[in-house]
């Protein structure tokens, strides 16, 4: 989506370690016109698949995630919340996620009621890099039995795999920007 | 706003401690079909006051604020991060707000770039009970040098005093819901 990838390349920044930073427009200050045109155009990406709700994971996820929610016929959105701890209840769905960016695992959990069975679900979140967040909430969807119809990513980060390893397993990710290489020296982004 | 309190009595549960759970459709799942109707009504209320910004709270504010900015002109949204821990290193304004509901302080962060003086901000937020919270956005505000032309909040309940303190400081709260009592013996819930 070149909107995606002109904003990138215009006010992103490169830093060491692999690090893209998008803050003014993606995950601090949000840009919420971009938003929607980013909704605008996986709702076309998904024209014809059936969608009854948006999964996605606090916090960056969920902004984004609503306003695209409003091209898919206003489905319901349910975000999944970082807890303190796994709490065995019974009420709630629940996972370890491993963040590279924290470096270390956090538990990440959805209510039972709000993933019902046979439900379609597109997975919307930011950033895709290594994809554990996102295997966190596929696992989720799994032991929910919905059924994962695809990804709609802002940015993903090619060159690390996460991506792929996804596609590999015949899911159908959508990512508006997909980083072919990035240099924090020279501050130059490509895109696939 | 009628639409928003019939929602409350129907899909509100009252818990003991004065805990209000509205995840149904406000902070866990998000109906964006009724946060659009909110943001529809405080463009309402805040007609003809500059709005240059939005400012809110990750993670349950986002959404709400990213689909009300729609109404005044897509504004910027942006919404401060809980953080690990205070960094000092000069780019962000930080505070620490305590959690009633989680029993603990916590570091709050925004990046100082994305809070320029003089300019006009709405807050908006799910909850208004004490106010920590809201106070925390307010210390930050004041730092930063911008104006806070009021709170645009989805619920407050009004009997914790935090929304009338700040009224009596001579802020505008623009309450959606203003919960007067409710039982949770009895699940009866009465507004302002």
């Amino acid at each position: 989506m070149k909107l995606l990838e002109d904003r990138i390349r215009e006010e992103g920044t490169v830093k060491p370690g692999d690090v893209l930073k998008v803050d003014a427009f993606l995950n601090h200050q949000c840009d919420v016109a971009l938003f929607d045109a980013m909704g605008e155009e996986w709702a076309r990406l998904f024209e014809g698949t059936q969608i009854d709700k948006i999964l996605t994971i606090e916090a960056s996820g969920i902004g984004i995630a609503c306003v695209a929610a409003r091209h898919f016929g206003n489905v319901p959105v349910v975000f999944a919340k970082k807890a303190q701890s796994i709490n065995l209840d019974g009420d709630q769905y629940s996972t370890s996620i491993y963040s590279f960016t924290k470096q270390k695992e956090f538990p990440v959990i959805v209510a039972k009621k709000f993933l019902n069975e046979g439900e379609h679900v597109l997975i919307i979140d930011d950033f895709l890099a290594n994809g554990n967040a996102l295997n966190g909430l596929l696992k989720i969807c799994e032991t929910a039995g919905v059924v994962v119809e695809g990804f709609g990513i802002a940015v993903e980060k090619g060159f690390q795999g996460g991506g792929d390893a996804l596609r590999n397993r015949g899911y159908r990710v959508e990512s508006l920007a997909n980083v072919r290489t990035m240099d924090a020296e020279t501050g130059s982004i490509e895109f696939n």
